[in-house]
């Protein structure tokens, strides 16, 4: 594997004390100024990990996420460049890509506890470690990802990449998570085109539930379970959306989502640091291609997630394979998919879409 | 254990040959008509359950659902009574309470087919058997499970007992979920007060983990998992909302949702047939109280997911416990809560509201 240069940021801090990164593209180089709101150290006490007992799954309790920032106007984004340091999170005249830690974080303070693991069937509270980061795209207020140019795209997938070796290293992060939320529909508060990172200090429950699955397929089918659902999936094509050297993009088999695509490396590998100069290139290329077919099946742009599958590189979590998922809500032109009882109490999801017909759409768009 | 009195539905068949029961208060008698409308058996394929091998569950694809009924005018409600048997799902002058299949079932024809079994680690889809019941709780359009009289909401959990006990014996029937989805901000598209009943032929994810959960906790405790919790929620008292002889409602330590509240019998019980007289009417008027007082939080209906956690009789679901859970989205009078990234791709719940302060709100209201 050729290793790729890795971008270096300038970091500097915000006025009450988060870390701040600029990742510059070649030739630029931000100049930050110092941020001068009167902003102290977050009051609120941090938050919890609550152990669920009848699921054996975490749940994150943080009633300081209530007052955070709601859909504010234009003129007073907080995502925007800040020349005065006075107005925004990013006290700087321009910016490439930024990254900074989330003032209204639901996991902070990663690195000094390890999390608790003993459980003895009593409810169990640890204080709400990790990390939460917010990823701007671009300076533009109303771009997205899908509009950025190539080497803009392939920087934030560098930043995703640089974000991922450096928390995944800290001690009781245990899952790195890259993802994008857009669309008033999904939630969103804030437009200006950005993604968060979550550091979690537990295996989240979809990621535990892939790695089960895998280590029973592989202790009985002595294979990668992934690297077997990427080759039949190949092999049948009525899913698949496109396919380069590197990667390929399909409809899952049994798509929980009316809109959901899944774009996989044609090799194994467990998270964005495994992959190359060539191949980050192949996947920046193919997922930009993806989310551009995604806003042209309404002609509107689409509220979706877009979201990172990695993977440590320890025993437990040997089998899992780097994939990005995207999904929506939207199930057509003018309605939503909305997660009622069968999906949010029992986990029993109804597709009203078939994923052969989504794939042949997305794949003549 | 005093067996009750089951409610004799009087049944007839729509149009298309769905079921359709008419379950009557004592003094009523119901007098259905011919359904008149010009309504053909269903021309969709069935839908199909098909096989997550990433996460071992089933997805149910259902494309004939898109075209299903969508916010019809009150004066078109399919859901109040049609007296002339030509303008309504249910054709008589009146009713009380009503049961009938759903026009645009996501599982339907149960007991004909057995579900395959065998994985073998191939893509599996098998034919979407099973049964989807609609519940119209009241004949009057505006009102609510909360608004109904006593012995009329107690109607209503008869039936759910009776449907529970029906759909249960049939073959290919592994579980029964009575639900109630209020609320456009839910997603309900009718607004007339009603719920619904799914007879899945396969253990629900959540159920699964939850019996999962319980059985490892007997093998180790040798107690069941509920019961302890309820007496840990008892003990604690800081969550508990309510509590009567028979049942107790509390927000459950681990909340995931703003809303959230269980409600326990006080004694084992797998489901709904296995509650006498006195428990039946004490289930009806403490999950009646805690729907009441939902609405009070925000001096407005909430919409909410309401929905009974029911198990067989079988060695397999043998320490699965009764309970109820009513949740909601609304995290203020103004915000709702989404599923984003977090939840929607890794299962990560976040909350915002602490499930103590939820607690001492309700007990308040």
């Amino acid at each position: 594997m050729i290793p790729t240069t890795t971008p270096t940021p300038i970091r500097c801090r915000l006025a009450d004390g988060r870390e701040l990164l600029f990742f510059d593209l070649p030739g630029h180089r931000s100049a930050p100024v110092p941020d001068r709101r009167p902003l102290r150290p977050d009051p609120h006490p941090p938050s919890q990990l609550r152990y669920d007992r009848t699921t054996g799954e975490w749940v994150i309790v943080a009633p300081a996420r209530q007052d955070r920032t709601y859909k504010p106007p234009a003129d007073r984004c907080p995502l925007c460049p800040g020349p005065t340091g006075q107005t925004s999170e990013i006290p700087a005249a321009a910016y490439d890509v930024v990254v900074f830690e989330n003032r209204f974080a639901s996991l902070s303070g990663a690195g000094d506890t390890a999390l608790w693991e003993d459980t003895a069937g009593q409810p169990l509270s640890v204080p709400g470690r990790g990390r939460c980061e917010v990823v701007c795209f671009t300076s533009d207020h109303t771009g997205s990802f899908a509009s950025l140019d190539r080497p803009h795209a392939r920087l934030v997938v560098d930043v995703w990449r640089h974000r991922t070796r450096d928390l995944l290293s800290r001690t009781g992060i245990e899952q790195v998570f890259c993802f994008e939320n857009r669309g008033e529909e999904i939630g969103v508060t804030l437009t200006h085109p950005h993604g968060q990172i979550y550091g979690y200090p537990f295996t989240t429950p979809r990621t535990a539930a892939m790695l089960r699955r895998a280590g029973a397929y592989r202790a009985a089918a002595g294979t990668n379970m992934f690297d077997d659902i990427v080759r039949d999936e190949v092999r049948d094509g009525t899913r698949v959306v496109a396919r380069t050297d590197g990667f390929t993009a399909f409809v899952p088999y049994a798509a929980r989502w009316p809109v959901e695509v899944h774009i996989y490396p044609n090799r194994f590998a467990r998270n964005l640091s495994e992959l190359d100069d060539t191949e980050l290139d192949d996947f920046t290329e193919l997922y930009r291609g993806v989310l551009r077919r995604l806003d042209r099946i309404y002609d509107a742009p689409l509220p979706y997630m877009a979201a990172l599958h990695q993977y440590a590189d320890t025993d437990a979590q040997r089998d899992g394979y780097f994939h990005a998922q995207v999904i929506s809500t939207r199930r057509s032109a003018a309605k939503l998919k909305y997660l009622a009882s069968s999906e949010s109490v029992m986990g029993a999801f109804i597709n009203d879409v078939s994923p052969e017909s989504l794939a042949a759409t997305l794949r003549r768009l």
